[in-house]
């Protein structure tokens, strides 16, 4: 994958979103959802927010997002506890409105392309009280002084993150936080779950489609959290934070009775749970794969439980956040043979 | 305590609400939230529906719960599977306003009597597929074969629960679900957390305070989830589930920073936490007991600590919602000595 | 209870012990565990020590039983991590071998009396860095700086412990840790299990029997851990811990095929489980007490379970351990109706 | 990697294991571990089973490993639960004793080459009653009924694993459970902790060093459970379990404080957590391996956490055992820059 960008398109013609969404694959209408369009960004995700579009399926829409912090970080002086309120983080685009999307379907939204926004882009990693994997935090309740607040600014550009003069990276995107709302909950986005939400996956990037399931008329599309790169995990509890301009075709899949989001990509599909403690969402996860390889690709469900005991793939998305996520995956040319 | 009725209340006077809450002790007016004024109940508990009254710090609210199926099942033969429909379940009265409530004040909610309601009363307990506490669940996914569906219809009155012939039990009543809203987020009403809400607790009853801390103008209280009579840990899921009028006490303390729900009776102060897994509800709730007797009782931290290790109380409230509770308790006649 | 003394013994006339016991209730000898004849305490229970005595069911046994710190704790200015080392900790009396014992059956361990040993009696309750309930451990591996060490010495008698000028408690003691010998493996004294081992549960006092499955020939029988008093949770890691003189009673039933420690006392039955997280310890207890309902009282399954959900009363070991433990109850004046 | 052997072997050289190990890279004596060499396999990992041999650092051992079932699974039809008998599961080769071994040393333990063994191989994957990641099991104790047995006997070779006539798989063998005895524990070869066991890690094939806390005079390395092929998680609690002809070089390092085992391939290094919840272990892997960092590459603690946060690599080695196994990898070419 270079950069950001998806490279060979030719499966996308294959992916489920090509055979069973509305739009067959069609690409529409471009919109531009700029900073200035979305005006008041979300931090919640639910059916209580005024939309910000409506497209038809197939559209695209080229998404101004802010980084986790809502650029309130600019300097590695900032002291995070001192800018950040919770729950005001991690600020969302939408809700966009797919036309014609009903409890009962699923919206397909292929992540086109990721690039740093701005002239001059650059990415935050920091460290902040009571959040991350190796720290006491308000669920993880402790009696430990927090760790110390920490506040890196990452130069980056839509090749490389210069980490440090050690360690350059390649640039390698993905959307950290991506749901549709719940039929009457609204979720803060720190959170992901049935509906997606704070997912912090490395592969939902440039190249992969996301199926959502839909609980509420229109889907409403939410989309945020940009990471330049990301490790297994997000162990710090930030990733390469930074604002994006990120490109979506998003497609509707009618009637697709799906519990939990899940993902194609070229090589792979792959079901997603998010849940505590860890194994839970493992267990989500794998459940969901094998009910997928039943539904779609003929399998046994005994038979796909134990043939992912011996080829299945497992992702950490993370285990920082209220809740953990995990991916479990299966090989195309594994599951698609026969 | 005699059957749903507290006992004695002289300790009401000493109590934290009215030493320190607006009403200072005073008994206000009667409101009456009958099941026709509150119309349609709710199944979330958060900042977006329409108040249903106001009151004023000290006023007494008496109200009409319905059972956590909405009365959906009848008879034995009912199948919770077909008559129930998530997330509409566990319907919630309110939300009740509070004059004067602000973000960083406590609500004061103090039951004053349970009794069943109807001329006919009786309690379901019903096993719910994939629900509970001793069967796989959509979080704790399996592949095995769901429980078998069943109903148990209890006749009861305002001293008993007639659960069989071999058995009748005390009514001994509790409040499952009190919550206030939190300050975007909106909640279903059968997950417990920091705003409260599903908790599940025997303790809160008839005789208790629960103090809530208040997030969104006027606090808007939200209360349901009647129990005639709940073990620890509500282990199938279902306690005897019965439409209840619940007489409350709400008072207003002003400017008192907590995080997390607490509990205060004739004999004791229990701070409640939610979260999974079990022991980080159990790491929250120990927590915040040692904060509340070092800010309020003078102890030092590690004092504190140390000296729960040796006479702290836990109850566990529930472990079989989307997150579980544990309140951990010091008695009065310990921890206010000296 | 006063102080350490089983109170009313007219219940152990109908107990299980009696009834299903070897010895049919009749007392044997009594032997002496002194410290000397021990001589060398156990770290691991298993199958590998030598044994230190055997007796024949029925009998009575008197053991002096070491501190959990066996003694290395004796200034309140001695820094734990300097002083103990794992898993050189919570020495162990025993292994006490009974006649006839053999894999499927079960010990049954009545507790007479227990009492501090030693002339100057005092416990110890101490902070371990990285050890307990609120801090980050070698498992839940945080980065945070350890907490303070802190010890504290506490003096106490058979009728009280002097906590501190403010605080002067009752006496209350129990068996921290009590178990048989796993059949192939050897676990180190601080871990709960199957076997039994470091419950730390405090109604393991005087007048309570446990129940533990015989895994080896004789059983094996490992005891030791007293506290003086103990909270629900153990929540800084330890309680007072102090050598005692403790005088159990050994009887042997044949053929009980159980598979996790029981308890019972004048008011209850109760089912032990031991497991992370916290929840699995709930589910196994409440399992396990089930499936007693259902042998022993006439149950149907999930009618056990269902009115377990109304009346089921759950204790929390300790969540501190390498595993943690919940006892699940019936009291017995509702499971022995009809 | 060609099925079963090691590729490139020039980064050997550079290996940890070369630079640090008594041999320094100089490989010894081959020693045969036959199966009648063997003679009784071992089921729980301690000090108290007399060593099969003793070897020098640096020496190479050819093992004769077999299948996880010991051969009691042989046809299709067999039913696991009938000839299966918990704790005689998972037989291990050795105590191999290494020449020179102390508590606070490490052995490497290089695997040089696998390959099916016996004439006509093949392998057994299975579906035990109550264990496996996704149903109720002894800890996740449910009600439900357990899941049916199956049984699939898979024929393989050195090339292949011929799973079905749909998939036919590589053979990409690698070790469950590697690992070295604890001070004075015996734990049963089913449980991965500090000193190894049962991790389940896909990366621990030929071609990859694992390293081992000594905590016992000699080391007594512990060797079994091969995998001709396993998906992370190993999600229905068995792979494609195989006996092998396993080569193995073990080396020692003197002095290597480490707490957890770790792994070295070409491309990475790898710190191994074993606990429960799983996200536990993936706290224990990463903390690790940023200690790693700190110790060995030059980072410091906070900047190792957070450039991990972007650039580690999480495994999932299984949730299906007593405790669960996350492996946390940073690549070499990332470190060692700088």
């Amino acid at each position: 994958m270079t950069g950001g960008k998806a490279g060979d398109e030719r499966w996308l013609g294959q992916s489920i979103m090509a055979r069973r969404g509305v739009a067959a694959g069609r690409v529409g209408r471009t919109h531009a959802l700029t900073d200035d369009k979305q005006g008041e960004y979300h931090y919640t995700v639910g059916p209580y927010s005024k939309p910000v579009m409506e497209i038809e399926p197939g559209d695209r829409v080229v998404v101004e997002t802010r980084d986790a912090f809502d650029g309130k970080i600019v300097n590695e002086s900032d002291i995070p506890s001192q800018v950040l309120h919770v729950p005001f983080l991690n600020p969302q685009n939408g809700p966009i409105m797919v036309k014609g999307a009903e409890k009962g379907d699923v919206l397909a939204v292929y992540i086109e392309s990721m690039r740093p926004r701005g002239d001059d882009p650059h990415g935050i990693c920091c460290l902040i009280p009571e959040f991350g994997g190796l720290t006491g935090t308000i669920y993880t309740a402790t009696l430990n002084e927090p760790l110390p607040e920490k506040v890196r600014l990452i130069r980056l550009d839509d090749q490389h993150v210069y980490w440090s003069e050690r360690n350059v990276f390649d640039y390698r995107p993905h959307i950290g936080t991506l749901g549709v709302s719940p039929e009457i909950d609204s979720v803060n986005s720190l959170t992901p779950d049935q509906h997606g939400g704070n997912m912090d996956l490395p592969d939902m990037g440039p190249g992969s489609i996301t199926y959502l399931p839909v609980r509420s008329p229109g889907g409403r599309l939410f989309i945020g959290d940009a990471h330049a790169s990301q490790g297994d995990g997000e162990v710090c509890g930030t990733a390469v934070e930074h604002a994006s301009v990120t490109t979506i075709r998003v497609d509707l899949i009618k009637r697709w009775p799906i519990d939990w989001p899940r993902l194609e990509n070229a090589d792979m599909i792959m079901s997603i749970g998010s849940a505590r403690p860890l194994e839970d969402a493992a267990r989500i996860a794998y459940r969901e794969l094998i009910r997928w390889m039943v539904a779609d690709y003929g399998y046994d469900q005994f038979d796909a439980y134990m043939m992912l005991s011996m080829c299945g793939k497992a992702r950490l998305g993370n285990f920082v956040d209220p809740k953990y996520t995990i991916g479990a995956a299966a090989l195309k040319n594994i599951i698609e043979r026969g």
